[in-house]
């Protein structure tokens, strides 16, 4: 194997912590002497062993001499755990190959600092783009201490998320289906507004083996999540955050007493300040959301600016009519005023196409 | 080259003929002896030479035990010209490599037959698929009698034709408007209601060069077409077909002195029968249309079971609001009734998607 296929094969091994490390990022090791690996590791879930360490502790023999194949720049601060440089460094692995440098402007370049301070080599940028990519919510929560948003949808070949009578259930194929709870894994949060709870009262959960449920965020500005909802009365099962612009505590009490948190926000136009909501979620350390909203809701995101990337399942089937469209509210007016995305990647989904693109025009409400 | 190679060069010599030999099919040939091409050609326009024909008179040496690759059937009747099957069987040719067979299933195996019956070994079914697709327009009309209609639209990430103000001009990019324009020379006419001639005004001209422009039909149920709109004051430039409801021949005699034809159809549903319409085409020998629509002509198509094939240009921009959308009219109610669209075909123009499917459930209106 050459440099390359040690740190896509270092990619593999960090994919496994998907869902478990958030707020930390995926990282994937492979120590590698004479041609042979001689340990891997990741980083399994927060709190636990960095990818390095785990390596580290996977190795059966020497490591003095070895390459370590890293996918993120080792960390050399005292966290959760002690740096990862230290353990390097005491290893007496003598080259380290490192994918994607720390995202963190003020520590970026300081971990490969040490490692060469102490006659270490280092080869930087290997794969980078790849194990950049592995990383994308985390890199923005780091830069921004906001989460990453991805606004994902479902619609048809002719832009609608519903018949004209409603029906949305479900327009995408299970392969999709399945992709998405993939997703509600992957994300810290899912976020939907007080509609999508009344009409479609949703769990909100996942539903794959060996997985966790998101934080439930309900974009509710003035109440109206009936207490009898699916995601009020299982908070054993998924915790649930509501978000509103009612400041009367009593009538937060109800949702209270059911297990849910409650959080008030300001109001922006009718509707609670969405970056003031993101501004709270990261400081709860929530990194990432999936939002599966509807129409309205996904207009006010892209409104305020919170949204990173666009989800686009398609599925090759015609409904007409005047059913709901994936983003409403009030629209541009003007062709100059659209929202631009990125040039998408396209991905099959069973029978179903996924375009996912980057938002790189977001217009902050002014 | 292997039979393989020489078929894809004589599909990319037929593709010369594309747009001006409608009704007929695409077609092209290669001459190939002793490993050598000794003549090339190609059916360049409707009512010149067939493309085996082509190929013969650009041989300079002689064709005795030659082998041909056409990419259709010969033909074995006396059309516009005499049958092929003769021409090649006067050249001495000892071998035919042939794509596709003849779509028509009184004539299908016949050239094939006479070919044999003069001793010639014929090899069927080389690249057939491929040179299956070059004729589907072909194919549909040979087999149904009436034009392979492909229903086109552009539309945002989030499924608008239109901002909610009604801007529309131009969603997709110059590279996708170009591929468009592409198709108005490749299709023999281009099809839209009286409502976009009242909110565009457009010319629905192919702007190429080398191009032809294509019969533009008007679905006009109630003769709503202004005189000094474009189409009627341009049929100099290109040919306009009215189709009305509208029977009164006093009010036909505007559009007629302006050199439009108008043609009256009976009424289905406060709208003109489209499949009367189709049958009426059809022994116009127009062979295929390129449908232009709104939301509300591309539903009474689909209602009406006449589309066959759906392009989907997607422009990577959101504009939400609630401008109009590709497929509109009644629209279905159920997700078991939507229109089911065949595996589609990606392709990137420019920054934009392209996404074609073959309709493969089109609910006959009853």
């Amino acid at each position: 194997m050459d440099e390359i296929e040690y740190m896509r094969h270092a990619i593999r091994l960090a994919r496994q912590g998907c869902g478990w490390v958030n707020p930390n990022p995926l990282v994937g090791a492979v120590i590698v002497k004479d041609g042979k690996i001689i340990g891997q590791g990741c980083h399994r879930k927060c709190g636990e062993l960095h990818a390095e360490r785990d390596a580290l502790a996977n190795c059966q023999t020497s490591t003095a001499g070895a390459t370590l194949y890293v996918t993120l720049e080792p960390c050399c601060h005292y966290g959760r755990t002690p740096p990862c440089t230290q353990a390097i460094i005491e290893s007496g692995i003598s080259r380290v190959v490192v994918g994607s440098s720390d995202p963190n402007p003020l520590a970026a370049g300081k971990g490969i600092g040490i490692l060469r301070s102490h006659g270490i080599e280092v080869i930087e940028n290997v794969a980078g783009d790849e194990c950049g990519k592995l990383n994308e919510s985390f890199f923005h929560y780091i830069q921004n201490r906001t989460p990453y948003v991805v606004m994902k949808y479902a619609m048809t070949m002719d832009g609608k998320i519903a018949t004209r009578t409603g029906e949305s259930q479900w327009i995408t194929s299970s392969a999709a289906r399945h992709r998405v709870h993939e997703d509600r894994h992957r994300y810290s949060a899912i976020m939907v507004g007080a509609g999508t709870v009344l009409t479609d009262d949703p769990m909100l959960t996942c539903r794959l083996e060996n997985s966790r449920n998101p934080l439930r965020i309900i974009c509710d500005t003035s109440l109206r999540t009936p207490l009898q909802a699916k995601i009020v009365t299982t908070t054993d099962t998924a915790p649930t955050l509501i978000a509103t612009a009612i400041t009367d505590t009593n009538r937060h009490r109800p949702y209270l007493d059911a297990g849910c948190e409650v959080m008030v926000l300001p109001q922006k136009d009718y509707h609670i300040d969405l970056n003031s909501l993101m501004q709270r979620l990261g400081e709860k350390q929530v990194d990432s959301i999936l939002l599966e909203g509807g129409g309205t809701l996904n207009w006010s995101a892209l409104q305020s600016g919170i949204v990173n990337k666009v989800q686009t399942y398609i599925a090759p089937k015609l409904f007409g009519g005047s059913g709901k469209t994936p983003v409403e509210g009030i629209g541009v007016d003007d062709l100059e005023e659209a929202f631009l995305l990125g040039k998408p990647v396209i991905t099959w989904v069973g029978e179903d196409i996924l375009l996912e693109s980057e938002v790189i025009q977001c217009l902050q409400e002014s």
